[in-house]
């Protein structure tokens, strides 16, 4: 398996064509996962605000004065977001309207003009069923994307990218059914493959908006089984990375 | 960067050489992370254990009965860890002796024969150092190793793989001080590189004792910037994956 990095000179706009600007900045190849980053999805699809036409609502300038924040950004969280899941030393884990469940709803100054602040894409399974069918057409390829965002979590120091939106990839891997070498059920029943393959490319990646894509190539087939599956993102119900979100009444720790 | 699957036709025993036949079975470079199956480890440390040799205690009874689960098994969870962190719907997570906080201790009857389970090693760093130490004497190269295990995870859908050990390496990457491309500092300040690279090679190794490695081959330079660092495991305590345990009183979640 090999992870390469794509690096793109120019800084990616409202009005571009991402998918193409990727395509054509790397070799692209028949069953490759293309891993994209968030930030440049977000700001693709004019996800970015003006902090100065954000007006606080009460509940965020008090939450703002409680942890010393801006209240800006602290309404931009709010707005993004269906629950609060924790709120303390300052750092604020929500629940965003996609159901991610990560700090400050994604929320991000890094990597934009001063000033501004990049949202998660609306709908990140959509916004990776786009890139792959835009990647598709200008590469003459079948490929998947992952798109990728870095999240902290709970139990384990250090933040890793997870897989917040697939298109054409099945983020679950089973192994239910499967047997070990001595005939006995595995007692790992179901790999998320999806964040794997996005914390594989965060390892060539660098924090910087001119290397906004990785391309993962030769995983194992019955990964990227799906990759051949219609380049217009049918099925995606099944395929999405909301498959990866663990409802709450499943998890022990929520 | 490269993900190469190690291929291993013998079992391993309690007294081989595992540094020495995954040198053997593999084309070793200077800088290679050498990412080593728990599974692999455990058998070699011989921390494999007969079911019918278990007694188990009144407690382990009560809550074997309660869960439908082996009493033996429930012995062997309990006598691995320190705290019992949740237990719910016959799912028990536990902190190991070693400070992991993972289901059944870790505990798994696959890839074993009938009637043993193994359990993780004793000191997962010890073991990676151990193991460090012995394929860069059989392949006279330097290598660093990361030993891995597949765990679930809160929040989020399906197991990964992280690292229970780490030699050579150091398993969080700072990003603290770096600027992005707008001059500013980046939102993201820790990478738990070390887990990612355990994901990365989760996707070439199979869940079979066929394959107890995989190399991962040019990470970027400041990841395995301990690479050089000797053989014989100094520094071992600002190295280890017990750095990427998060202490429970810094954990919105525990």
């Amino acid at each position: 398996m090999e992870v390469i990095p794509v690096f793109v000179d120019a800084e990616i706009t409202a009005c571009d064509n991402l998918g193409e600007i990727i395509a054509r900045s790397a070799d692209i190849c028949d069953g490759d996962v293309v891993v994209v980053a968030q930030k440049a999805a977000s700001k693709r699809e004019g996800r970015i605000v003006r902090l100065s036409d954000v007006k606080p609502s009460m509940l965020a300038e008090g939450i703002a004065s409680q942890y010393g924040k801006d209240p800006r950004l602290v309404e931009l969280i709010l707005s993004e977001s269906s629950d609060i899941v924790r709120m303390r030393d300052g750092i604020i884990i929500v629940r965003t309207h996609s159901g991610l469940v990560c700090a400050n709803a994604g929320i991000d100054e890094s990597n934009v003009r001063r000033g501004h602040a990049t949202l998660l894409p609306v709908d990140p399974d959509a916004s990776a069923r786009k890139l792959q069918s835009e990647i598709c057409a200008s590469s003459s390829k079948r490929v998947c994307v992952i798109l990728s965002d870095t999240f902290g979590r709970p139990l384990r120091m250090g933040q890793t990218d997870c897989a917040i939106g697939v298109a054409g990839l099945l983020p679950l891997t089973s192994y239910a059914g499967r047997r070990d070498t001595f005939g006995r059920a595995l007692r790992v029943t179901e790999i998320a493959t999806a964040d794997e393959i996005a914390a594989a490319a965060e390892l060539v990646m660098q924090k910087t908006a001119r290397c906004p894509a990785a391309i993962v190539r030769g995983c194992d087939p019955s990964h990227v089984m799906r990759a051949g599956a219609g380049r217009d993102g049918d099925d995606a119900e099944r395929s999405g990375a909301a498959l990866l979100q663990r409802p709450s009444a499943d998890d022990l720790f929520s």
